[in-house]
């Protein structure tokens, strides 16, 4: 029979079902084709002038917006928010407006046009996460800016409409309800235990090591309880932490490493599948909380949404995550 | 500059984008194509022993499970619930779950496998609203259901598996997160206010008439202020009523002629998209209220949802609701 499992941050409920497509070979999707090098790219050495100037840049040789960067930041050509103006919140008949004032930037990993993530070294990984903290804590001094998502989306399926590797960062006036409803949620938790859920979850997890893929003694990469997709994978932090950009400074080394380990494994076992990831962390401009944790998201992208998923947020997974995380285990990267 | 805009009902910000893709050219993607006679469907005449015995059959002429029926509603062969057995509510170590206990069936609209929604007769239309009102009365009668949402996914993108024209109807023993969101959020704006914010959106986008599609004296098919896709559209009675199900009877012709006219309409726009559509409706063991208003939302799926959207619920939407509703009205059909 299938099974209602509850999300013990959020209440959402999601039904694991059976008799549906599970093992990895049962989702029929096309494989994120490597990246060709030679197509002209605004992200490539000596494009610099098709992107607006850099915001940051880590290079080894060069000056600002020439070659010789390892990695750069740039405001996106086409930003959903704009940095310059004023919120002006007003009405509109019965309705309620506001400017789209936030910003929307590019972290362009690497030079390398045909790199993926996974290809690069942890070091660089770990400069693409010390980039992400840096651009967060210089926008956070804009009061204006409530809420700060940086997320990745890898390959067509997963909405990435440029293949050379790159992470989003988006800024945005209020904090999104489903952000809020997290937090929340986790915030009933603390009252009524006294302990951060997310601290639990590993604590648990760790125990019982059914739903872990990879564990060190920083952080925990494993298969939620309640999934919304198959292969929906976590990264938590073991020491808790509201805030990514107060992350521990010496915890990036190590989270490099878990980050591209995890990503292989997802890699190998779904063979080159598009994702989103996504760093969950608290508004900015909000202090540090016993009861919220941040940790990234990574939903591979093997099914479709459909309409029952979209009107009701039940999600209905085919793949118990106790099975995927035996995948992932057994994948050896 | 890009505008922020609030969904009245649920509190939900999304991104009005400017300079991005906006008119129905600019989303590129495959149209959905027609189904072609003579591939094997478990659903045209002659295959009735291929799905579970019917639920419900409207026929001119043959015995059950036989051809001669004009609309046949059958259990899912893969059900994502079902319907024998107790909910079981249990923890498991920190975690929550209960028994996959519900319904899932399939309203296949009629026997012609290459016929669309669109292709069908406004009669044929009404009888399919019937059939799920039908069915939605017989499954309220098991009091452990709490919801039930009927939908339909129309082309791959949409999540349809199967292309002979059918809607969905799952029925679930808890109410869902984020319609239960909608009902909350449709409360207080009643608290506030007294009035119905549903009938305050008829009203108000009857009067301004910029977001409105098509009106008749029982329904409006409009453009919602803060639509989260371009060219999401919702069809609303002018009669308030909480629960689909006790919609006046009288309605369900003029709504098989809003239903069709407005899909047709953005099948012309937008040629041939792939769509959802879902009846937002109350909990079925819950009163009428004066706050909730059932209503159909039709979501085409022209964009991709990525990482950003599923992280924070917070969308961007290329096309003003303003330009896609004269898009709509223009496009006769």
């Amino acid at each position: 029979m299938p099974e209602l499992r509850k999300d013990s941050v959020t209440g959402r409920w999601v039904i694991i079902a059976t008799g549906r497509a599970r093992r990895p070979s049962d989702f029929s999707r096309e494989p994120v084709p490597k990246p060709l090098e030679g197509a002209p790219c605004p992200f490539c050495y000596g494009s610099e002038h098709k992107t607006a100037p850099e915001i940051l840049a880590h290079r080894q040789g060069g000056g600002p917006n020439q070659p010789g960067w390892t990695l750069r930041v740039v405001p996106n050509k086409f930003p959903a928010l704009e940095i310059e103006g004023n919120l002006n919140r007003e009405g509109e008949g019965m309705f309620d407006r506001m400017n789209g004032l936030g910003a929307h930037e590019v972290i362009i990993e690497s030079p390398a046009h045909s790199a993926s993530l996974i290809d690069l070294s942890e070091r660089q990984i770990e400069d693409v996460l010390w980039a992400c903290r840096e651009r967060i804590v210089d926008l956070k001094r804009d009061h204006r800016l409530r809420y700060i998502v940086v997320f990745k989306n890898h390959g067509d399926a997963a909405g990435a409409s440029l293949e050379h590797s790159h992470c989003q960062l988006i800024a945005l006036p209020i904090t999104p309800k489903r952000v809020r409803e997290e937090i929340d949620g986790a915030r009933g938790y603390f009252a009524f235990r006294e302990r951060c859920v997310f601290c639990d979850i590993v604590r648990e997890e760790s125990n019982s090591a059914v739903r872990m893929v990879t564990e060190t003694d920083q952080f925990a990469a494993l298969e939620p309880y309640a999934p919304r997709f198959p292969f929906e994978t976590w990264i938590l932090p073991k020491v808790h932490n509201s805030h990514f950009e107060d992350a521990e400074a010496g915890s990036f080394a190590n989270l490099a490493w878990v980050l591209k380990s995890t990503l292989r494994k997802l890699d190998k076992v779904l063979e080159q599948p598009a994702y989103n990831f996504v760093i969950h962390t608290s508004p900015v401009q909000e202090e540090r909380t016993p009861h919220y944790h941040w940790h990234i998201e990574i939903m591979p992208r093997l099914t479709r949404v459909a309409g029952f998923e979209w009107a009701t947020g039940f999600y209905i997974n085919p793949t118990p995550p106790e099975e995927a995380a035996a995948f992932l285990r057994e994948a050896g990267v």
